[in-house]
């Protein structure tokens, strides 16, 4: 057997990030009270319960006439009862009020009867058939009584929660204040988009992703720029983003070999520092999960996709956990027809993008393979993740997989 | 046979979008130029082709040393082949550089040979194993070629193709411009948010609703406030808007009865006008679109949950169309098993809001009743849509059916 060197020991995905997270112990967000127009896709704070019932009044359920249920005893089509139209606040005997869905029921009026129901001559209104009392009525707080816990703290608010919340009076609402985290990234062969590169030097993309998977959660991010590969410039970032940030992340400085950059930096920092360096993890082994202040530190590999699935299996609970959110949040999951086979070590997690295609109504997942597993492009080319858990050593063409899709289904 | 009053004929939802959507002849959007780091979820606009090739130059794949691979002819593990650590620019014959993943292979090397199956005594490197020549390098243009297609346009932008951007040099992308759409409520019985409220009144939630519905997809929106039951009143909001905006959306002031004053409006100010009034759609039966000055004019109804699939059902592929998207976005799907028997009306397409469960690994659809259709919980209570197609009466108790995600799947 070939010795592994650089990491003496590859720590279990699950292990690793429970162990980072009982270290972190991450508090409660803060609270912000956002207008409701701008409160989309942010995480709500607060148990939100009813403060009135709804409906606050018996209202219609239908267009039709506001009428006394017991006027119509007997009516049928064959022998309709005739009611006489009003426009008076108050329905008496034998009268029938126009009203439309959603509106009050007027004093006096039990039932309302279908406009499809009834015909109309004059003042006349001939009604075709018979109504229990209260038919086609919403009674007061039948929808949401007072009370209702009706949105769960930690829910990510839609449009449907914002419109219950403007329904029950409220112009804004409490949500997670934005964790703010700073990402640097860290390497001498890397230069920032839109500057002069060296013929050795390639533009960075991790700080884009980087911040843009924070993005899509609702962090705010901030833009450090790149360290050198210098154990003391690093540090002296890192430091700086400790003193207004909740969060760091790094890209590059942390191999299989033996340039820990990163990893020597956080220790010079603080303690705990680097609590998991080396996750059975393919691709992204070198991550490495750090605390410093209390505060998380997350150190992902150069290799944009290895820091793509870094930033996934740990950067995605944290961001989660930091928003408050019971959970980290799933993405969409299909089941698809695996459409070769796919080969992954034993004892290691592995995330394989694939591309899941409808083939005539049967979905089909297509590994994207690519010799440098490096390249973004096989981001770009797939919709989703297929895992292939430690217990397995691959999956066979054919098989039935679950897929977390990042990406929508294409047509074939 | 009770008679159908209202409308005549109820046009069928996708005859009504075809009729509709011919009628527009929306244009492609305008093109904006945002910064990279804003692109998150914007809509490509043009084609997004690579500007040169990736990698750029040679580069390591592995961390380890370049070597020549002639050198390593027959080496072993029992066997080692001995070679000279360099500094220099260029590797010599029976000579050996380390390099990092994603660094240019130095001049002379061939091969890069893994950390892994090396071990270095001072200057020398003990090298276990052969290699063919190119192994562990990723060579120019291996993951993208210049002029390769590597994004369409009309797709939504996610992290990954802004990471390949900035791989590429690109500091800004071209993305289409946000429609700008004008929402209108309509009815003398709702009031805005936060202001005083008349017993008889409740508070506007529709236009809450549909302005987030229209930010989820990536559209602009005005608030053109609430207009009373008045037809002038209401074309004068129309009018205005139609000035400034791409397209309106209204709603209430249309429903099956007679209460068409938006409708009204709509066909006081021009020609076409309305182009379909009543569509065989459950909830959401009075959802009316119309064209005006060639741009499209939305119609839903007053009902918050009929406005919301109405808008689901129009004004998504519309805005999905204003976008320059090639379909509409497809919601995530999932099968699961329906809780319990839906009943529905033959010839109208049905939305029945439900709640998916995992049940023990088992998804579960559970309908989310309520008496009164209209109210909103029953969309905060959901996650999800089962669509009962025209042609059924129904669905079975048990029966395997697909729905449409617009929250994530429940644990029991």
């Amino acid at each position: 057997m070939v010795k592994l060197k650089g990491f003496q020991k590859l720590t279990l995905v699950d292990e690793a990030l429970q162990t980072w997270f009982t270290a972190l112990q991450v508090g409660k967000p803060k609270v912000v009270t956002v207008p409701l127009g701008e409160a989309l896709g942010r995480i709500l704070a607060e148990d939100f319960v009813a403060n009135e019932s709804l409906p606050r009044f018996d209202k219609s359920a239908m267009d039709g006439y506001a009428v006394k249920a017991a006027d119509l005893a007997g009516a049928s089509q064959s022998k309709p009862v005739v009611l006489k139209l009003t426009q008076a606040d108050q329905v008496e005997a034998k009268q029938a009020k126009q009203i439309w869905t959603g509106h009050p029921i007027p004093k006096g009026a039990d039932a309302v009867v279908m406009l499809e129901n009834t015909q109309k001559h004059g003042d006349d209104l001939e009604v075709w058939g018979q109504l229990a009392p209260w038919t086609n009525i919403s009674k007061v707080g039948e929808d949401i009584k007072q009370g209702d816990l009706l949105v769960k703290a930690g829910t990510r608010l839609n449009p449907y929660s914002m419109g219950l919340a403007a329904a029950l009076g409220h112009t804004t609402l409490k949500v997670a204040a934005k964790p703010k985290i700073t990402i640097i990234a860290t390497g001498n062969e890397i230069t920032e988009v839109g500057t002069q590169r060296a013929s050795n030097q390639i533009y960075d993309s991790n700080k884009t992703m980087v911040a843009a998977m924070c993005h899509e959660l609702g962090a705010e991010t901030t833009d450090l720029g790149i360290a050198k590969d210098d154990v003391d410039e690093i540090a002296k970032k890192i430091k700086d983003a400790l003193k207004t940030h909740d969060a760091v992340i790094t890209t590059g400085g942390t191999s299989v070999g033996g340039f820990d950059l990163v990893p020597d930096a956080v220790n010079k920092l603080g303690k705990p520092g680097v609590i998991v360096h080396g996750v059975a993890l393919r691709p992204a082994m070198p991550t490495a999960v750090a605390t410093l202040e209390g505060k998380p530190v997350l150190i992902l590999s150069g290799n944009p996709v290895a820091a793509v699935i870094g930033f996934e299996v740990f950067g995605r609970p944290l961001v989660c956990m930091m928003l408050g959110m019971p959970k980290t949040e799933p993405r969409p999951i299909v089941t698809a027809k695996l459409a070769h086979r796919v080969t992954s070590a034993l004892g290691r997690k592995t995330y394989v993008r694939v591309r899941v295609v409808n083939k005539n109504g049967e979905l089909v997942a297509e590994p994207v393979s690519a010799k440098g597993s490096g390249s973004i492009s096989t981001m770009t080319m797939s919709n989703g993740y297929l895992i292939v858990t430690e217990n397995r050593e691959g999956i066979l063409e054919g098989e039935t997989v679950t897929i977390q899709m990042f990406g929508t289904v294409e047509e074939a």
